[in-house]
């Protein structure tokens, strides 16, 4: 393959391996889609998918515009132990979706899922595998699943009647207050 | 104006004002709109209106296929006391949600919101004015509006990923094993 100069062609070949990403993710679905397909897609080798961003998850990840890789997000949220995680998993909640290039893309995310089951598909797949069993791996409780979910439940739920329904008594509030009242109800479904 | 037979001529009456009200509504939003503008629309006598579908809010009601009048639901939900409502509005809003003509409409509204402000606009205006603050007005905190707004986020996002999204933890229980893990949620919201 043809290595072009570093600065403008890595800035082309990223956007193409995005745009085809974004593309096979809403065809395929999250499992469905491959890096061999994208790469493909892109006009790319494979390996150079790899190198500029990382697992399939970190691309969807990516492709979403998530301002850290979900291993890292996991990560964070676990980082204080599961007595915190109802705090750190809450504040990196509405860190994410006060950033307004990540809101735009979950947004879109969330539309997509309205309109196709294959958006649908992609955004749950990626989410529970790259988020949800994470959590739930640390929680014991034959129900964990259930719990994990029923958080995700309440977080979104937030952020649709926040973002796009724009109830008052959301709109108004900072993210500190909203932490304040939620993190100790996704506590007590974590831990509770 | 010329009456016509009773049931042909009722159903295709009723019909023309659901349509000019669901129109009405997604135009101007739920404060502006009219009875007058809706009846003209629909070529009736605002009377006439009223006579089917009694006020303003139980018309939108109506146009969103609720199967209950806004009012008695609020009035359910309050049914047992402030010590039984974090229950009994959860067991209503699922029961409202298993309603297939119901969940689709409610979907639809929620599609809406998410494409354009005026739908947006009209959900939130009434939920707010119909159910949200006939229980906030029970609530003896000076963050009514905040706790009543969380549990409504609460209850929308279960619906959205239970119903659309689809995440398996959350499709797979039954309404009666949601309501028992999240009406407690509810409850301390509203009286915690």
């Amino acid at each position: 393959m043809a290595r072009t100069g570093r600065r403008p062609g890595d800035a082309d070949t990223r956007g193409a391996i995005l745009a085809a990403a974004r593309s096979a993710f809403a065809e395929h679905g999250y499992h469905s889609a491959t890096i061999r397909g994208i790469a493909g897609e892109a006009g790319v080798d494979p390996a150079l998918v790899h190198h500029y961003f990382g697992t399939k998850e970190d691309l969807f990840g990516a492709a979403i515009s998530l301002p850290l890789r979900p291993a890292e997000a996991a990560e964070l949220a676990l980082a204080g132990g599961m007595e915190a995680v109802g705090l750190n998993l809450t504040r990196l909640f509405f860190s994410i979706w006060e950033n307004p290039a990540s809101r735009d893309s979950l947004l879109a995310l969330l539309r997509g899922a309205f309109t196709t089951e294959q958006a649908a598909q992609s955004l749950r797949e990626f989410f529970q595998s790259s988020l949800m069993e994470r959590i739930a791996d640390q929680i014991q409780s034959s129900d964990a699943g259930l719990r994990v979910a029923l958080v995700a439940a309440h977080l979104v739920g937030i952020a649709v009647l926040r973002y796009v329904v724009r109830f008052e008594a959301l709109r108004r509030v900072s993210v500190d207050e909203l932490v304040e009242a939620v993190a100790p109800r996704v506590q007590s479904y974590l831990t509770g």
